[in-house]
Protein backbone atom coordinates (compact mmCIF):
# COMPACT_ATOMS: atom_id res chain seq x y z
CA UNK A 1 0.00 0.00 0.00
CA UNK A 2 0.68 3.59 -0.53
CA UNK A 3 0.57 6.64 1.85
CA UNK A 4 0.81 10.08 1.33
CA UNK A 5 2.39 10.44 5.01
CA UNK A 6 5.40 9.18 6.18
CA UNK A 7 4.15 9.02 10.11
CA UNK A 8 0.97 6.89 8.70
CA UNK A 9 2.88 4.47 6.78
CA UNK A 10 4.75 4.10 10.41
CA UNK A 11 1.98 3.94 12.00
CA UNK A 12 0.50 0.97 10.22
CA UNK A 13 3.83 -0.52 10.08
CA UNK A 14 3.60 -0.43 14.22
CA UNK A 15 0.11 -1.70 14.02
CA UNK A 16 0.07 -4.27 11.81
CA UNK A 17 3.00 -5.90 14.74
CA UNK A 18 0.77 -7.19 17.19
CA UNK A 19 -0.39 -10.73 16.35
CA UNK A 20 -3.73 -11.41 14.19
CA UNK A 21 -3.45 -7.36 12.90
CA UNK A 22 -2.77 -7.46 8.80
CA UNK A 23 -2.25 -4.12 7.36
CA UNK A 24 -5.49 -3.17 6.20
CA UNK A 25 -6.76 -3.37 9.93
CA UNK A 26 -3.72 -1.33 10.70
CA UNK A 27 -4.83 1.24 8.46
CA UNK A 28 -8.32 1.52 9.85
CA UNK A 29 -6.68 1.76 13.49
CA UNK A 30 -4.36 4.62 12.12
CA UNK A 31 -7.10 6.39 10.68
CA UNK A 32 -9.53 6.03 13.74
CA UNK A 33 -6.40 7.65 15.56
CA UNK A 34 -6.09 10.33 13.44
CA UNK A 35 -9.73 11.29 13.54
CA UNK A 36 -9.45 10.98 17.50
CA UNK A 37 -8.91 13.70 19.76
CA UNK A 38 -5.29 13.90 20.32
CA UNK A 39 -5.47 13.95 23.89
CA UNK A 40 -7.08 10.84 24.05
CA UNK A 41 -4.01 9.08 21.42
CA UNK A 42 -1.52 11.06 24.16
CA UNK A 43 -3.23 9.05 26.74
CA UNK A 44 -3.06 5.71 25.20
CA UNK A 45 0.38 6.09 23.90
CA UNK A 46 1.41 6.54 27.54
CA UNK A 47 -0.56 3.64 28.68
CA UNK A 48 1.20 1.49 26.35
CA UNK A 49 4.67 3.17 27.72
CA UNK A 50 3.07 2.08 31.27
CA UNK A 51 2.62 -1.24 30.31
CA UNK A 52 6.59 -1.45 30.32
CA UNK A 53 7.57 0.23 33.34
CA UNK A 54 4.82 -0.35 35.79
CA UNK A 55 3.67 -4.26 35.31
CA UNK A 56 6.13 -6.36 36.89
CA UNK A 57 6.33 -10.17 37.73
CA UNK A 58 5.23 -11.63 41.30
CA UNK A 59 8.42 -12.42 43.07
CA UNK A 60 6.06 -15.61 44.42
CA UNK A 61 4.10 -17.15 41.72
CA UNK A 62 5.19 -15.37 38.53
CA UNK A 63 1.93 -13.30 37.55
CA UNK A 64 1.89 -10.58 36.66
CA UNK A 65 1.53 -7.48 39.33
CA UNK A 66 2.79 -3.64 40.63
CA UNK A 67 3.87 -4.65 43.37
CA UNK A 68 6.15 -7.14 44.77
CA UNK A 69 3.63 -9.62 45.17
CA UNK A 70 0.94 -10.00 43.19
CA UNK A 71 -3.08 -10.01 44.63
CA UNK A 72 -3.54 -13.64 44.62
CA UNK A 73 -0.90 -14.51 46.62
CA UNK A 74 -1.73 -11.66 48.87
CA UNK A 75 -5.40 -12.75 49.30
CA UNK A 76 -6.32 -13.91 52.63
CA UNK A 77 -9.57 -15.79 50.61
CA UNK A 78 -7.27 -17.79 48.69
CA UNK A 79 -6.48 -21.47 49.44
CA UNK A 80 -2.64 -21.31 49.77
CA UNK A 81 -2.12 -25.26 50.10
CA UNK A 82 -3.77 -25.50 46.25
CA UNK A 83 -1.30 -24.77 43.74
CA UNK A 84 -2.36 -24.52 39.82
CA UNK A 85 0.68 -25.16 37.89
CA UNK A 86 0.38 -23.05 34.46
CA UNK A 87 3.01 -22.19 31.70
CA UNK A 88 1.93 -18.23 31.50
CA UNK A 89 0.42 -15.55 33.13
CA UNK A 90 -2.27 -15.35 30.86
CA UNK A 91 -3.51 -18.29 31.68
CA UNK A 92 -4.33 -17.34 35.42
CA UNK A 93 -6.36 -14.25 33.51
CA UNK A 94 -8.21 -17.28 32.09
CA UNK A 95 -8.74 -19.66 34.83
CA UNK A 96 -9.77 -16.50 37.51
CA UNK A 97 -11.98 -15.09 34.60
CA UNK A 98 -14.02 -18.84 34.73
CA UNK A 99 -14.09 -17.72 38.89
CA UNK A 100 -13.83 -21.58 39.65
CA UNK A 101 -10.18 -22.31 41.29
CA UNK A 102 -10.06 -20.09 44.91
CA UNK A 103 -6.22 -22.00 45.11
CA UNK A 104 -2.90 -19.89 43.88
CA UNK A 105 -0.87 -20.15 40.86
CA UNK A 106 2.64 -20.65 39.94
CA UNK A 107 3.97 -19.83 36.41
CA UNK A 108 6.24 -22.04 35.01
CA UNK A 109 7.22 -19.35 32.24
CA UNK A 110 7.09 -21.88 29.43
CA UNK A 111 7.10 -25.93 29.23
CA UNK A 112 9.54 -28.53 28.58
CA UNK A 113 10.74 -28.47 24.88
CA UNK A 114 13.84 -30.43 24.16
CA UNK A 115 13.60 -29.89 20.37
CA UNK A 116 13.49 -25.68 21.54
CA UNK A 117 16.04 -26.39 23.87
CA UNK A 118 13.99 -25.89 26.80
CA UNK A 119 15.08 -28.27 29.69
CA UNK A 120 13.96 -28.41 33.34
CA UNK A 121 15.88 -25.99 34.38
CA UNK A 122 14.83 -23.07 32.27
CA UNK A 123 11.43 -23.25 33.82
CA UNK A 124 10.64 -22.42 37.25
CA UNK A 125 10.59 -25.83 38.63
CA UNK A 126 12.93 -25.66 41.21
CA UNK A 127 10.82 -22.70 42.99
CA UNK A 128 7.47 -24.53 42.57
CA UNK A 129 9.03 -27.40 44.36
CA UNK A 130 10.80 -25.31 46.87
CA UNK A 131 7.44 -23.24 47.85
CA UNK A 132 5.74 -27.29 47.54
CA UNK A 133 7.93 -28.29 50.79
CA UNK A 134 8.44 -24.74 52.28
CA UNK A 135 4.65 -23.77 52.81
CA UNK A 136 3.02 -27.83 52.95
CA UNK A 137 1.18 -27.61 49.75
CA UNK A 138 -1.64 -30.19 49.68
CA UNK A 139 -2.42 -30.29 46.10
CA UNK A 140 -1.25 -29.54 42.45
CA UNK A 141 -3.36 -29.19 39.95
CA UNK A 142 -1.67 -28.81 36.27
CA UNK A 143 -3.25 -26.55 33.81
CA UNK A 144 -1.19 -27.21 31.21
CA UNK A 145 -1.59 -27.15 27.38
CA UNK A 146 -2.92 -30.81 25.99
CA UNK A 147 0.24 -31.42 24.10
CA UNK A 148 3.29 -33.21 24.25
CA UNK A 149 5.14 -30.78 25.85
CA UNK A 150 2.95 -29.83 28.54
CA UNK A 151 2.10 -33.72 29.21
CA UNK A 152 6.03 -34.42 29.71
CA UNK A 153 6.03 -30.98 31.79
CA UNK A 154 3.54 -32.47 34.34
CA UNK A 155 5.35 -35.95 34.23
CA UNK A 156 8.54 -34.47 34.72
CA UNK A 157 7.37 -32.31 37.71
CA UNK A 158 5.18 -35.37 39.49
CA UNK A 159 8.35 -37.32 39.33
CA UNK A 160 9.92 -35.09 41.58
CA UNK A 161 6.97 -34.59 43.98
CA UNK A 162 6.52 -38.19 43.76
CA UNK A 163 8.12 -39.38 47.47
CA UNK A 164 5.87 -36.45 48.93
CA UNK A 165 1.80 -37.09 50.30
CA UNK A 166 0.72 -34.71 47.59
CA UNK A 167 -2.20 -34.61 45.83
CA UNK A 168 -2.11 -34.32 42.07
CA UNK A 169 -4.73 -33.46 39.78
CA UNK A 170 -4.75 -31.94 35.68
CA UNK A 171 -7.70 -29.92 34.45
CA UNK A 172 -10.21 -32.47 32.68
CA UNK A 173 -9.57 -32.46 29.04
CA UNK A 174 -12.97 -30.77 28.13
CA UNK A 175 -11.06 -28.68 25.95
CA UNK A 176 -9.50 -29.71 22.63
CA UNK A 177 -6.54 -31.64 22.47
CA UNK A 178 -3.76 -29.72 21.13
CA UNK A 179 -5.82 -26.35 21.55
CA UNK A 180 -3.87 -23.40 23.58
CA UNK A 181 -5.58 -22.76 26.84
CA UNK A 182 -5.92 -18.78 26.15
CA UNK A 183 -8.74 -19.72 23.34
CA UNK A 184 -10.54 -21.82 25.00
CA UNK A 185 -14.25 -20.55 26.49
CA UNK A 186 -14.74 -19.96 30.11
CA UNK A 187 -17.48 -22.50 30.72
CA UNK A 188 -15.74 -25.27 29.15
CA UNK A 189 -12.31 -24.41 31.19
CA UNK A 190 -14.22 -23.57 34.33
CA UNK A 191 -15.82 -26.96 34.09
CA UNK A 192 -12.33 -28.67 33.15
CA UNK A 193 -11.39 -27.26 36.75
CA UNK A 194 -14.09 -28.22 38.58
CA UNK A 195 -13.34 -31.85 37.18
CA UNK A 196 -10.04 -32.07 37.44
CA UNK A 197 -8.56 -35.56 37.86
CA UNK A 198 -5.99 -37.26 39.67
CA UNK A 199 -2.54 -37.60 37.87
CA UNK A 200 -1.56 -41.08 37.52
CA UNK A 201 2.03 -41.32 36.56
CA UNK A 202 1.74 -44.61 34.19
CA UNK A 203 -1.45 -43.99 32.67
CA UNK B 1 -12.88 -9.66 32.60
CA UNK B 2 -10.69 -9.44 35.61
CA UNK B 3 -6.71 -8.63 35.56
CA UNK B 4 -4.13 -8.63 38.14
CA UNK B 5 -3.15 -5.43 37.39
CA UNK B 6 -4.80 -2.16 36.98
CA UNK B 7 -2.66 -0.69 33.93
CA UNK B 8 -3.07 -3.82 31.77
CA UNK B 9 -7.22 -3.12 32.58
CA UNK B 10 -6.58 0.35 31.30
CA UNK B 11 -4.47 -0.72 28.38
CA UNK B 12 -7.11 -3.48 26.94
CA UNK B 13 -10.23 -0.56 27.94
CA UNK B 14 -7.58 1.65 24.99
CA UNK B 15 -7.15 -1.07 22.91
CA UNK B 16 -10.80 -2.03 22.40
CA UNK B 17 -11.45 1.49 21.44
CA UNK B 18 -10.24 1.14 18.49
CA UNK B 19 -13.13 -0.17 15.66
CA UNK B 20 -13.25 -4.06 15.37
CA UNK B 21 -10.91 -4.67 18.27
CA UNK B 22 -12.96 -6.71 20.95
CA UNK B 23 -11.58 -6.99 24.92
CA UNK B 24 -10.19 -10.53 23.94
CA UNK B 25 -8.03 -8.92 20.70
CA UNK B 26 -7.06 -6.43 22.59
CA UNK B 27 -5.77 -8.64 25.74
CA UNK B 28 -3.48 -10.54 23.37
CA UNK B 29 -2.59 -7.22 22.26
CA UNK B 30 -1.47 -5.83 25.68
CA UNK B 31 0.11 -9.31 26.34
CA UNK B 32 2.24 -9.03 22.72
CA UNK B 33 3.56 -5.53 24.35
CA UNK B 34 4.24 -6.56 27.54
CA UNK B 35 6.66 -9.29 26.32
CA UNK B 36 7.92 -6.89 23.42
CA UNK B 37 11.22 -4.97 23.88
CA UNK B 38 10.74 -1.44 26.02
CA UNK B 39 12.23 0.49 23.26
CA UNK B 40 9.21 -1.16 20.78
CA UNK B 41 6.61 -0.14 22.91
CA UNK B 42 8.16 3.22 23.32
CA UNK B 43 8.67 3.85 19.50
CA UNK B 44 4.97 2.57 18.94
CA UNK B 45 3.43 5.12 21.36
CA UNK B 46 5.90 7.77 20.09
CA UNK B 47 4.48 7.18 16.58
CA UNK B 48 1.14 6.61 17.30
CA UNK B 49 1.40 10.85 19.19
CA UNK B 50 3.40 11.81 15.50
CA UNK B 51 0.25 10.58 14.10
CA UNK B 52 -1.42 13.65 15.39
CA UNK B 53 1.22 15.95 15.66
CA UNK B 54 2.72 15.98 12.29
CA UNK B 55 -0.34 14.81 9.85
CA UNK B 56 -2.12 17.76 8.21
CA UNK B 57 -4.79 18.48 5.31
CA UNK B 58 -3.43 19.53 2.20
CA UNK B 59 -4.60 23.22 1.87
CA UNK B 60 -5.92 22.34 -1.40
CA UNK B 61 -7.49 18.94 -1.78
CA UNK B 62 -8.12 17.95 1.74
CA UNK B 63 -5.55 14.89 1.76
CA UNK B 64 -3.56 13.77 4.52
CA UNK B 65 0.09 15.38 4.13
CA UNK B 66 3.03 16.54 6.13
CA UNK B 67 3.67 19.59 4.85
CA UNK B 68 1.06 22.35 3.16
CA UNK B 69 -0.13 20.84 -0.24
CA UNK B 70 -0.16 17.08 -0.46
CA UNK B 71 2.64 15.26 -2.41
CA UNK B 72 -0.42 14.54 -5.12
CA UNK B 73 -1.34 18.12 -5.74
CA UNK B 74 2.65 19.21 -6.01
CA UNK B 75 2.92 16.34 -8.81
CA UNK B 76 4.15 17.51 -12.34
CA UNK B 77 3.26 14.06 -13.02
CA UNK B 78 -0.71 14.33 -12.47
CA UNK B 79 -3.37 15.71 -14.46
CA UNK B 80 -4.83 19.03 -12.59
CA UNK B 81 -7.24 19.50 -14.87
CA UNK B 82 -9.25 16.17 -13.65
CA UNK B 83 -10.56 16.11 -10.10
CA UNK B 84 -12.09 13.17 -8.73
CA UNK B 85 -14.21 14.10 -5.55
CA UNK B 86 -14.37 11.32 -2.88
CA UNK B 87 -16.24 11.72 0.49
CA UNK B 88 -13.02 11.09 3.17
CA UNK B 89 -9.54 11.11 2.97
CA UNK B 90 -9.08 7.40 3.15
CA UNK B 91 -11.07 7.05 0.02
CA UNK B 92 -7.73 8.62 -1.91
CA UNK B 93 -5.71 5.98 -0.46
CA UNK B 94 -8.21 3.62 -1.43
CA UNK B 95 -7.94 4.79 -5.16
CA UNK B 96 -4.50 5.47 -5.13
CA UNK B 97 -3.62 1.63 -4.49
CA UNK B 98 -5.52 0.85 -8.00
CA UNK B 99 -2.88 3.16 -9.62
CA UNK B 100 -5.53 3.55 -12.23
CA UNK B 101 -5.87 7.46 -11.63
CA UNK B 102 -3.61 10.27 -12.81
CA UNK B 103 -5.53 12.88 -11.79
CA UNK B 104 -5.75 15.36 -8.68
CA UNK B 105 -8.26 14.92 -5.92
CA UNK B 106 -11.13 16.66 -3.77
CA UNK B 107 -11.58 15.82 -0.31
CA UNK B 108 -15.82 17.32 0.86
CA UNK B 109 -15.14 15.78 4.28
CA UNK B 110 -18.69 14.23 3.86
CA UNK B 111 -21.74 13.80 2.27
CA UNK B 112 -25.00 15.41 2.09
CA UNK B 113 -27.11 13.75 4.47
CA UNK B 114 -29.89 16.14 5.57
CA UNK B 115 -31.07 13.30 8.56
CA UNK B 116 -27.61 14.12 10.11
CA UNK B 117 -27.95 17.55 9.76
CA UNK B 118 -25.18 17.30 7.37
CA UNK B 119 -25.81 19.99 4.11
CA UNK B 120 -24.19 21.45 1.54
CA UNK B 121 -22.42 24.34 3.49
CA UNK B 122 -20.67 21.78 6.09
CA UNK B 123 -18.67 19.85 2.75
CA UNK B 124 -16.02 21.79 1.40
CA UNK B 125 -18.28 22.22 -2.04
CA UNK B 126 -17.71 26.02 -2.40
CA UNK B 127 -13.56 25.64 -2.10
CA UNK B 128 -14.44 22.32 -5.32
CA UNK B 129 -16.33 24.94 -7.41
CA UNK B 130 -13.62 27.54 -6.86
CA UNK B 131 -10.72 25.15 -7.70
CA UNK B 132 -12.87 24.33 -11.12
CA UNK B 133 -12.92 27.58 -11.76
CA UNK B 134 -9.66 29.34 -11.07
CA UNK B 135 -7.75 26.15 -12.26
CA UNK B 136 -10.01 25.39 -15.74
CA UNK B 137 -10.87 21.95 -14.87
CA UNK B 138 -11.79 20.16 -17.58
CA UNK B 139 -13.33 16.76 -15.92
CA UNK B 140 -14.91 15.64 -12.62
CA UNK B 141 -15.19 11.88 -11.60
CA UNK B 142 -17.92 11.49 -8.93
CA UNK B 143 -16.17 8.34 -6.46
CA UNK B 144 -18.67 8.74 -3.50
CA UNK B 145 -20.69 5.89 -1.70
CA UNK B 146 -23.28 4.37 -3.66
CA UNK B 147 -26.08 5.16 -1.50
CA UNK B 148 -28.52 8.19 -1.65
CA UNK B 149 -26.27 10.48 0.16
CA UNK B 150 -23.47 10.10 -2.44
CA UNK B 151 -25.95 9.98 -5.20
CA UNK B 152 -27.78 13.22 -3.78
CA UNK B 153 -24.06 14.83 -3.44
CA UNK B 154 -22.79 14.13 -7.25
CA UNK B 155 -26.57 15.81 -8.08
CA UNK B 156 -26.45 18.65 -6.29
CA UNK B 157 -22.48 19.48 -7.44
CA UNK B 158 -23.71 18.81 -11.44
CA UNK B 159 -26.48 21.24 -10.86
CA UNK B 160 -24.02 23.93 -9.23
CA UNK B 161 -21.54 23.13 -12.45
CA UNK B 162 -24.25 22.82 -15.51
CA UNK B 163 -23.79 26.18 -16.64
CA UNK B 164 -20.04 24.98 -17.31
CA UNK B 165 -18.38 23.12 -20.23
CA UNK B 166 -17.50 20.09 -17.53
CA UNK B 167 -17.17 16.52 -18.51
CA UNK B 168 -18.77 14.89 -15.32
CA UNK B 169 -18.44 11.46 -14.33
CA UNK B 170 -19.04 9.01 -11.94
CA UNK B 171 -17.12 5.50 -11.42
CA UNK B 172 -18.72 2.46 -12.97
CA UNK B 173 -20.64 0.54 -10.49
CA UNK B 174 -18.76 -1.98 -10.43
CA UNK B 175 -18.62 -2.00 -6.56
CA UNK B 176 -21.84 -3.62 -4.54
CA UNK B 177 -24.39 -0.90 -4.40
CA UNK B 178 -24.41 0.31 -0.75
CA UNK B 179 -21.04 -0.60 0.12
CA UNK B 180 -18.29 1.47 1.16
CA UNK B 181 -15.55 2.52 -1.00
CA UNK B 182 -12.73 1.83 1.63
CA UNK B 183 -13.81 -2.24 1.50
CA UNK B 184 -13.86 -2.77 -2.74
CA UNK B 185 -10.81 -4.78 -3.54
CA UNK B 186 -8.27 -3.30 -5.57
CA UNK B 187 -9.43 -4.72 -9.12
CA UNK B 188 -13.22 -3.86 -8.68
CA UNK B 189 -12.35 -0.36 -7.75
CA UNK B 190 -9.74 0.40 -10.38
CA UNK B 191 -11.63 -0.87 -13.10
CA UNK B 192 -14.58 1.25 -12.17
CA UNK B 193 -12.48 4.39 -12.37
CA UNK B 194 -11.21 2.97 -15.85
CA UNK B 195 -15.10 2.67 -16.59
CA UNK B 196 -15.89 5.90 -15.65
CA UNK B 197 -19.25 6.89 -17.25
CA UNK B 198 -20.60 10.34 -18.39
CA UNK B 199 -22.76 11.88 -15.80
CA UNK B 200 -26.31 12.85 -16.74
CA UNK B 201 -28.42 14.84 -14.14
CA UNK B 202 -31.75 13.50 -15.46
CA UNK B 203 -31.05 9.64 -15.29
Amino acid sequence: MNFSSDTIEKAVEQLSRFPGIGKKTALRMTLFLLKDKPENVERMASILVDLKTKVKFCGQCGNITESELCNICTSVNRNKKLICVVKDFQDIISIENTGQFNGVYHVLGGVIAPMEGVGPDDLTISDLLKRITDEGVEELVFALSANMEGDTTAFYIARKVEHLSLKISAIARGIAVGGELEYADEITLGRSILNRVPYAINN
